[in-house]
C-alpha cells in the first residue's frame, strides 16, 4: 500500500504518468478500466442476488428447514464458483468443438486476461443452479442435491451457455438471449421440475382432494429477498452489455425496471380480480417474473415493449403458479419453476415478438420468433435429460430424498442438527436457560416427539378436508 | 453475446478500436461512459434504498400489518416508476410553462438520449411518495394509499421538482437544494402530515390522556433498513452530481458520513441525557435525521459544517418526534415526519447558514437563508393544499380508513387474507400442521375471534391507564 | 440542478467540453474520475459491511441483547468516522514521526485533496472497532465499549496502520497486507481477546467441566449478515488497489470469491467429518475465514493460490472455534477472534508462502515469510498492550461489565428499556394490546420477574450438569 498511496496521491492531484498502474494513458485504455469497472460491479450485484435466493427461500418455506436452506444457497454458490474454474468456463467459452460444447480454457488456461470476465459468468452459474434449491426445498437430501449442483454448474450449464454465448449452434442461428432468460432461468427452471418431479411433493403439501397451502415463516425475510433480487438484477442485465455503453447500458437498466414494475402492478391486480384481495407472495413472484421475462430482450426492446412485457409476465407468474399448484400437482415451495421457467420462456419468446430488430410486432416476421421457439424447445430436450438422468441415478443410489421422520422434525434438525431461532421462552427476552439448547439434550426432546408427532400431522389433514 | 465476446476480449487485451461499442473512443466519449456508470450506479443504490424503507417501516410497526406495508412499498416503487415516465417526468423537465411546470417531455418523447437520467429521477420520485408509506402504517385503505400515491408521483412532486431542479421559479431564485431535502424528503414529509390528520391515529395509541407505545415487532429489521438506507443515500446524494467529478463527489461522499455520523452521536447522547438511557428506536432514527439534513447542502457545506449539521439533525429529530407524538398527537408509527419534515426543513436552512458559498456563518448575510425560507415555504403550501385537497376527496368518497373490526384483526389479513409469520407452533421446529394455514380455515378462526377480541381490546386500555 | 442538468444533457449527448465540471478533458483527468468512481464505490460497500456485521452479530446472539448489539454497531461506525476525521487519518497517514507514528493531516488540514482517500479508509478504520462488539456480546457495558472504540479508532489502529500502510518501518521492511488481514482483521481480534479476558465468560456459558451452547436467536439473520459482509468484502479488497486498474483489479476480485468459496467448502465438509454434519453456524463463518484469509495476498498470489488458502482457512476455522471455545475458554459469541484473529494470522503468513513474488512455494524462500511473521508479532505486541491498558483502566474505574441481574434481563432491557422485538400474542397476529408495550408497564412486569428468574437460571444449569 505504502507504492499505491502516492499513486491515488498523484492521480487525484493529476499526475499523468501516475493515474493508474499503466505505462500510457489513452483514451483506449481508460476505456478498459471503465469496462471494467463496470463488469465488475455488475458482478458484485449478481453475486449479491444470492442473498436475495436466500433470503426468498427462506422466507417463503418452513422455519424448520431454514438453516438447510441457507447452506443450500451457500454451498450453491461456493461450488459454482470452482467448478466453473475449472471445468465450466472452459465448456462454455473455450474453442467450440462443432458448436456443441468448448474443450479448452480449463482452470482459465489461456485465458489469464479473461479473469474479470471469469467472474461475471461465474456468479451467472451459480445463479442458475441455485434456482434448483428453492423448488427443492424441505424434502432433498443435501449430499444428492450437492452432487447435482456439481453437474449443473459443471456441465450442464455451461452447454446451454457455449450453444447461446459460447459461439456454439443456436448463436450462429441468431438465437436472442441478452442476459440469460433461457441460459440461466429456464436451464435451472427446468432442472428444477425434473427433479421435484423425481423427488414428489412435501408431506401434507396434498391430502386427497385437499391442496393444501403450507405457508412461508417470514415473509418480510422474503420481500427483502426480492427487494435485493431486483436490485443484484440491474447488474445482472446491465453487465452483460460486457462495456459501459451510455447508448446502451440505460436502455438495459430502463426496460428492467419498467418490466418488474409492470409485472408487480400485473400479479397485484390480476389476483385481486381473481382471488379479490392483492395476494402478497404472488406480488412477490411478480417482481421476479417481470426480472426473467425482460432479461432476454432487454437491449433488444422499446420502452413500451419492457412495459407490456412486464404486464404480460405478471399475469402469466399467477396462472403458472396456479397451474403447478392446482393442476399439475408439482410441489414448488417458492414458485421457482412458475417464475424462471415459464416466465424464462415467456421472456425469449417475446424477443420474437417485441424486439425492435426483427420481432413480429415490428414487421420481423415470424423468423425470429421461430428461432427463438427453437432455442427454447433445444434447451429444454438437453437441460431435462442430462439432468434426468443424474437425478434418477442419484434416487436409484444414494436416494434423493429424507426420511419422513426427518422431513417432519426438519431438516435443519436432521441434516445440522440445530435450530434457525432460539426458543419461544427466549426470544421474548425472557430468562434464557443456555443448557436446554445443549444439542444432546435437544436431540433427546426431538426424537420422542417424532411418533406422536407424525400421528397428530394426520390426523389434522382429515379434521382438514 | 457472441458478438459482444470478443469485444470484450480485446478489449481487455486493449485493442483500442473495439475498447467500446462506440465508433471513436475520445476523452469526451470516455468521460461520457464514466459519467454513465456513476449515474446508474447510483440510481441502483437509489432503488436500494426502497428496500431500506420497506425493512424500517414493517419492523418499526407490528407483525400483524407486515404484508400490507411491504405491498405498499412494492407498489409505490412500481407505480411510481411508470407513471414518471408517462408523465412525471415531462412536467418535471419539459420545457417550462412560466417557470411552474413542464409541458413535454410525456413518455420520454423527444428525450431518448436521457434515458439514464430518467432512470435516476424515477427511482428519485418513487422515494418521495414511499416516505408516506410508514406515516399512514397499520390503518389505511391500500386502495386509497395507492391512489394518492399515483397523484404524488404524477404531479405534486414533478411540480415541486420542476420549480427547484428543472428550471423552475425557485431555481431562476437562487434556492439551493442539491439532492433534496425539500424536494425529495420534505415533500413526502407533508403528504405524510396531512394525510395522517385526515386518517386519525391507531386504535389504542391515544387513550384518554395516556398516550401508548406501540412498539415495533422486528427492531432489528429496523435496523437493517436503516443501514440500507445510509448505503443507499450515497447514491442519492454522490450521483445527484450527475458527473463523475473528482473535485466534488468525494466531498459530498464525506459530508453524507459525516452528517449522519454526528446525528447518531447526537441523538444517542440526547435521548440519554433527556431519558437517562440510548434510546433504540430514537438512534435509528438519527441517523436518518443526519442524512435527510444533509442533503440539500451536502455540496456546498464543509465537513466541518457537515458535522454540525448533522449533530444539530440528531437532536432535533428526538425533540420532533416527542413533539408530534406527545404534543401535537399525530400518530406517525415510524417518525417519517419528524425524520423526512422537520429535518428536511433544517437542512434546507442549514444551507442558509453553512455553505461556504453564501452562508450566513461564512459572510454570506441572510440573503440566501431568506430565499432557502421562502422555498420551505412555498413547498409546504402547494404541496399541503394539493394532497389535502386529494386525500379529502378519497375520505369523502371511498374512504381512506379501513374498518375497526380490520384494524384490530390487521391489515395482513383484512386485506391480503394472510399472515406474515407462521404460527407460533412450527416457528420453533415442533411438528407443522400444514392444513391449519389453510385459507378457509385460517378465515373461520379469524372471523370467530374478531368480537372478543374487540372487548379485550377495550378492557386491557382501561387496564392501562 | 438547474445548473447540472445541462451537463448530464451535453454529456449524454456528447458535447464535449461539458462532459464533466473540468476545464479540459485529458485521458489523464478522465482516469482520475475513474479511479475515483471505483474506490468511492468500494468506500460504499465496505460501508455496507457494517449492516452484516450487525446482522451476524445480532443473529448470533440471544434476542434480549439484540438493540444493545445494534447500538454498538451503529455507534461504532459514527464515532469511528468521526474520529478517523479528526485525528485517526492524521496518525495514519500524517508525516512520519520515525516511522512509528503520522504527526499531521488532524481534520485533513492539508489534505484536502485526499477526501475520497479518507472516507475509504474510514469506513476502514471502522471495521477494525467494531469486531471487538461481536465478541464481547451479551455482557459488556454500552460506556465502556464506547470508550474503547474511541481509542481503538483513534490511535491504536491509526497506529498499525501506519507501521504498513503510511510509510511505516513495517512497510520499510516489506510486510505485505494488501487490504488488511493483520492492519483490520488482526488487530480487531487482539482488542477483542484482551477485552474478552477481563471481561469473562456469560453467565450460563461455562458450568462446572459443561461447556453449554448458547445459540444466537436468528441464524437465518446472521446468513444475510455473512452475505453482506461478502458482498462488501469485494470493495475491501478491490478497493485496496485505490485505482482502476484492468491488470490488477479482476485478480483481486477472482481470488476474493475463489477463496471465501473453497472455505465455505472446507468449513463445511471438515464440520462434516468431524461431527457427521454440515454445521450452519461454522460454515456461515467458514466464509469469513476465507475472506480474512485471503485479505492479504489478494494481489499478491494465483487463483490457485487462492483456492489452498481459503481451503485451509476454512478447516482452521473450525479447529480456532472448538480451541477457543472449548479449550482456553474464552466466550466469543460469534467466533470473531477466531475469524478475524487466528485466521488474520493465517492469511498474513499465507502471503509469504503463496506469493508469487517472494513466496516460498514460489521459490523465495523463507525471507518474506519472517517479515510476515516479525509483523504479525509486532501487532500483537503493540495491540494487546495498549488495549490491556486501556481496558484495565476501564475496568477498574467505570467498569467493564454489567451487573449479573442486567445480564439475565438482558441489555435491551437493561441498557435501552425495551425490546427488540413484540410479544408473542401479537407476532403470531392475535389481537395486540398497544397499552401492555407501555414503557412504565413494561417496566414494573420486568423488575418483577428478576429474581424468580435468576433462581431459575441457576437451577437450570444444575440440571444441564
Amino acid at each position: 500500500m505504502k507504492k499505491v498511496l502516492p499513486l491515488v496521491l498523484l492521480a487525484i492531484l493529476g499526475f499523468p504518468a501516475a493515474a493508474s498502474a499503466q505505462a500510457a494513458v489513452t483514451p483506449e485504455t481508460v476505456m478498459q478500466s471503465v469496462d471494467m469497472v463496470w463488469v465488475m460491479i455488475a458482478a458484485f450485484l449478481v453475486f449479491f442476488m444470492h442473498a436475495g435466493f436466500a433470503m426468498v427461500e427462506t422466507g417463503f418455506t418452513r422455519s424448520k428447514n431454514a438453516l438447510n436452506i441457507l447452506m443450500k444457497n451457500f454451498m450453491t454458490l461456493s461450488i459454482a464458483s470452482v467448478l466453473y474454474f475449472m471445468v465450466g468456463y472452459g465448456f462454455m467459452f473455450g474453442t467450440s468443438g462443432g458448436g456443441i460444447i468448448g474443450i479448452d480454457g480449463f482452470f482459465l488456461s489461456g485465458q489469464e486476461d479473461q479473469i474479470g470476465f471469469f467472474v461475471f459468468q461465474a456468479v451467472f452459474a451459480a445463479t442458475c443452479a441455485t434456482i434448483i434449491s428453492g423448488a427443492v426445498a424441505e424434502r432433498m437430501k443435501l449430499s444428492s442435491y450437492l452432487l447435482l449442483t456439481v453437474v449443473m454448474t459443471g456441465l450442464i450449464y455451461p452447454v446451454v451457455g457455449h450453444w447461446v454465448w459460447g459461439g456454439g449452434w443456436l448463436s450462429e442461428l441468431g438465437f436472442v438471449d441478452f442476459a440469460g432468460s433461457t441460459v440461466v432461468h429456464l436451464t435451472g427452471a427446468l432442472g428444477a421440475v425434473v427433479t421435484v418431479m423425481l423427488l414428489g411433493p412435501r408431506i401434507g403439501k396434498y391430502s386427497g382432494k385437499t391442496v393444501n397451502v403450507i405457508q412461508g415463516h417470514n415473509i418480510p425475510m422474503g420481500a427483502l429477498g426480492v427487494f435485493i433480487l431486483w436490485f443484484g438484477w440491474f447488474g445482472f442485465n446491465g453487465g452483460s452489455t460486457l462495456a459501459a455503453d451510455p447508448s446502451l447500458v440505460p436502455k438495459v437498466i430502463a426496460t428492467t425496471l419498467l418490466s418488474a414494475s409492470t409485472a408487480v402492478i400485473g400479479s397485484a391486480l390480476y389476483s385481486y380480480f381473481k382471488y379479490n384481495r392483492i395476494d402478497a407472495s404472488l406480488t412477490l413472484n411478480g417482481a421476479l417474473a417481470g426480472l426473467v421475462g425482460i432479461t432476454a430482450g432487454t437491449a433488444n426492446v422499446s420502452l413500451i415493449g419492457a412495459i407490456f412485457i412486464g404486464l404480460i409476465a405478471g399475469v402469466i407468474l399467477v396462472e403458472a403458479v396456479q397451474f403447478f399448484d392446482r393442476i399439475v400437482r408439482i410441489d414448488d415451495p417458492v414458485g421457482a419453476i412458475a417464475v424462471h421457467g415459464i416466465c424464462g420462456i415467456w421472456g425469449t419468446l417475446a424477443v420474437g415478438l417485441f424486439s425492435v430488430d426483427g420481432g413480429l410486432f415490428y414487421g420481423g416476421g415470424v423468423k425470429l420468433l421461430s428461432i427463438q421457439a427453437l432455442g427454447v424447445l433445444a434447451v429444454i430436450a438437453w437441460t431435462m435429460a442430462s439432468s434426468a438422468a443424474v437425478v434418477f441415478t442419484l434416487k436409484k443410489t444414494i436416494g434423493i430424498r429424507v426420511s419422513r421422520q426427518e422431513e417432519i422434525s426438519g431438516l435443519d434438525f436432521a441434516e445440522h442438527g440445530s435450530t434457525a431461532y432460539e426458543s419461544t421462552k427466549s426470544i421474548f427476552n425472557e430468562n434464557y436457560d443456555p443448557s436446554s439448547r445443549d444439542f444432546g439434550v435437544g436431540l433427546l426432546h426431538r426424537l420422542d416427539s417424532l411418533d406422536s408427532t407424525t400421528e397428530t400431522n394426520t390426523k389434522d389433514h382429515k379434521t382438514a378436508q
